[in-house]
């Protein structure tokens, strides 16, 4: 393993049951676990500027950038001559890079998979585009993200034993040319310190990056098990659980993680991507998650959907045309403090970008302050009762 | 005349030739003239939160409501039952609030002109509509705003002479059945106090607004002087040139301006409205204009221009896509000081909302320090040189 030095390095600080707290550090922030990741699509966390993530009232420590989405358009070079992603969008804390292969799926069309990688065209201009490991890597070093995922595929939620193994198959070959690509990257870069000093051209914005593997197999016991099994052994920096929440059902993916996480190494943090609702936020931290992302408080927020205490609320809804309470009373957020759902309302249904601006900003703050609490709870070894009550309230309805 | 007590209060604090620096005190904020004022369409100004109007680096202290817009959606009621627009937006500093009238006519369909009023459809839902000077008082009665405007007719820029007379002769009458309806609504609600505190069901939500007068009277001379004169004679607490910057060319408003600024009473805010560019501005008010409203910077921004002390920039030009240089060197707002030309680009090219959200904030940000400049300049008896100085700057173009 060519991990950077001192690329990462994770702590358990509290544990309750399978919960964990941990802390987190990467080159350019400390991040205290379990920790949910605003997802940053294309450089930019929708509708919301990088002075509001880093204000003390949201503080996100973290946040992802799609290979996908960003190895299209602006495109690699133009990232990498920029100096990288963090340079490119001014954002100076941490980056989480997923590897593009789960925007191939659900986005590129006429995708063709092969051994070697995924023929696919883009989405964007219908250009005929290869995403393979190799290139994955390559493009994930020229962002120069803390964290970068390893190139897999991903079988769907319902998929039969029999495909779901073949996919595992396929993901733990890539996992292996994952790994060895990015640790040339990592050898070839070391030295060059931070983003921006490397030589011109060089492949990779700096040498300083970690390597998460990822685990598949569907719904399959079985086949979930010998998939950690291969990705433990190819060793990475930490372990993500992919393929959950690709239409399943919900007993099967908290089932699927409370048989899995506990089998996952102890010592690297675990990562269940794309997860989820406020409710699988707390089942999977019991269950022994630390890292989760998902566009569900900001995609929402631009449909018209404020995650509450007290459960989701429609914007939509008349009920709320001459509402002046706040959206959430129990809420300190900027937008919580100053502004009615009568407001709210108006904003939505005249299409005015303000509207997604501000319920995008409450749900981030929804989802980082009730992680925030998780913590605090874990810490002080009140997280079972915690969650009780959180999820009591939570299912209780909006007033 | 029955404006409310203390209503508003302006007083020249320094002369430049015909330029003027004043203090404008309303009820809520204290507003330095020159001012440019940005415009919030629906209650919002599009893509800006309200704490970044608020803070020390912009600094608006008055933003422009539009009656037509606020009146379709969410409706009068609906501010009023939420305390007036103050409090339904939660913008606590001033408002000024247009009459609606020139919405009607760039934006209601079938319209049909009566003494009594306008007749058309809106451009929301078709719904069958009737404004008039009554209606409109009726409606920034219920907004609250500290400036109303009178409900005027604005003639075409090339309008005939004999057109614009009789434009002129519906005007004079509606801005006496405007300055009536006012202050009948302002004595019921005199003693209410502040917003939110009338009775409920009352019409105005405060007692304490100014009204403003609107001379037309299109290109013609003679007739711009008699609108003035009638205009007077009604007699207002601040007096707007409308109908320029209305298709008419730039030497005809600049003309106009200079012809008839000087004529008009100087105690009171002279106010162009819909102006302008910031050439447009210095222009203005070197022939003595104080206040200012334009969606030109918030409305360019969203379609990729930036202003800037070199003139406009096309952020969707392929030549900035690897420049890490910001919009404006010479700016100091928080987008130049922290975003490349390369990065707004990106946003703005794969359409993500951040795009029009930095460039309406960069625009807003050179709008108002523009104008600070400009004050400034008047106070120390450097206007003259400074308007020479910004407009052979920013007819320099950008590099």
């Amino acid at each position: 393993m060519a991990m950077g030095k001192n690329a990462l390095n994770w702590q358990v600080v509290a544990r309750e049951g399978e919960a964990r707290a941990g802390l987190l550090q990467t080159r350019r922030a400390l991040v205290e676990t379990p920790v949910f990741m605003p997802v940053g699509t294309a450089g930019t966390v929708k509708g919301m500027r990088f002075e509001s993530l880093e204000s003390p009232e949201l503080d996100a420590r973290i946040i992802l950038g799609n290979t996908y989405h960003l190895w299209l358009r602006p495109g690699a070079e133009v990232i990498r001559a920029c100096g990288g992603l963090h340079r490119f969008t001014s954002w100076e804390r941490a980056l989480l890079t997923d590897s593009g292969g789960f925007q191939v799926w659900s986005l590129g069309a006429l995708r063709k998979l092969r051994e070697e990688g995924v023929e696919f065209r883009s989405h964007v201009d219908g250009s005929a585009r290869f995403l393979s490991p190799e290139v994955s890597m390559e493009v994930q070093a020229a962002l120069g993200s803390e964290i970068v995922m390893a190139f897999d595929e991903c079988a769907p939620g319902e998929a039969s034993h029999e495909e779901a193994r073949v996919s595992l198959e396929l993901t733990a070959r890539w996992a292996a040319r994952s790994r060895r690509r990015f640790d040339e990257l990592q050898r070839e870069a070391e030295g060059f310190g931070d983003a921006g000093r490397t030589p011109e051209h060089h492949p990779a914005v700096n040498g300083e990056q970690a390597l998460f593997g990822i685990v598949q197999g569907a719904a399959h016991a079985d086949l979930r098990r010998e998939s950690l099994a291969r990705t433990v052994e190819v060793g990475f920096d930490g372990y993500a659980i992919g393929g959950l929440s690709v239409g399943e059902e919900k007993p099967v993916m908290y089932d699927t993680i409370e048989m899995l996480a506990p089998l996952m190494p102890t010592d690297r943090p675990r990562y269940l991507m794309g997860v989820g609702t406020p409710e699988d936020l707390l089942e999977a931290v019991a269950r022994g998650v630390d890292m989760f992302d998902c566009v569900l408080p900001t995609r929402n927020a631009r449909t018209g959907q404020a995650f509450t205490a007290r459960g989701k609320l429609n914007i939509k809804n008349a009920r709320w045309t001459t509402d002046t309470r706040p959206l959430d009373s129990s809420c300190a957020c900027s937008v919580c403090r100053r502004h009615s759902r009568a407001y709210l309302r108006h904003l939505y249904t005249t299409g005015e970008m303000l509207g997604g601006m501000l319920l995008t900003h409450h749900n981030l703050a929804f989802f980082l302050d009730t992680m925030r609490r998780v913590r605090q709870a874990i810490r002080s070894g009140d997280f079972t009762r915690f969650r009780r009550e959180f999820l009591e309230r939570y299912r209780s309805g909006v007033e």
